[in-house]
């Protein structure tokens, strides 16, 4: 993938947090994932077709979903389970479908998000497309921000 | 969504086994998936959008991924790492992408594959659409299939 692809990602996450979750978290240098793979408890994971296909994956420790997801909802989330899912799935929707918009040099669409809980789960895309991370620093903790999108020829 | 949309997920799982790896799984009842959430070790899942949205996932005990895996590429597979994730996202993809042929009510298209590792994790797509599972056993052990397709106004 072109790295100039990660960028729509990187803004929509930032102004995502800005205007959803009041705090603006500080993006690290875009990396090629490579072994070892990062892990993490909470992803919420959405996939990209049409003129180009990937997918756009959230990632975060436990203790940093559960606060990102209680002051998106307002209230105070303790438990893994369905508001921490539809919080974490929503913040994903959100962020794709911004990054969406800007991705305009192609037709795409994005599936419904799934958010996988498990912990120190990691996620791998198979084949040869890189997959880029984005390690993000929030007042909640860090998170990462994976990105693969490769034309759909 | 309607229950007449996994029929076509559950034939391209059972032709998909049958002729990539030797095999023809049979497949349970399909039920809406509710708590507790099954779990699992190893799933393969790929994003759905265009005129429908959703996803599809299969999942597997880490056993059955690795044996199902190993028959898939012709070669043993002893660990979870890259031909793991490269066999079970490449299966996930042409389930997903025969069973797309038969979506002939939607114009779709199909994200790529990711791969999810991890010990007992479980997947939930967030809202109120309902997901389909549908339980398969097959001679490597039991794995699972489950479907979210709504339309996509």
């Amino acid at each position: 993938m072109k790295v100039e692809y990660i960028n729509p990602f990187i803004k929509s996450t930032i102004n995502t947090f800005h205007t959803m979750i009041g705090d603006t978290p500080k993006p690290g240098k875009p990396e090629i994932k490579k072994d070892p793979f990062p892990v993490f408890d909470i992803s919420g994971v959405i996939g990209i077709s049409g003129e180009a296909i990937g997918s756009v994956v959230l990632s975060y420790p436990k203790v940093v979903a559960l606060k990102i997801a209680s002051k998106f909802i307002q209230e105070d989330i303790k438990i893994v389970g369905k508001e921490l899912a539809d919080a974490i799935g929503e913040i994903t929707n959100i962020i794709a479908g911004n990054a969406k918009q800007d991705l305009t040099q192609f037709k795409i669409s994005i599936s419904l998000p799934n958010v996988i809980i498990g912990t120190g789960h990691q996620i791998r895309t198979p084949g040869e497309s890189p997959i880029l991370i984005v390690p993000f620093v929030s007042a909640f903790g860090t998170f990462g921000l994976e990105v693969c999108i490769k034309e759909n020829k």
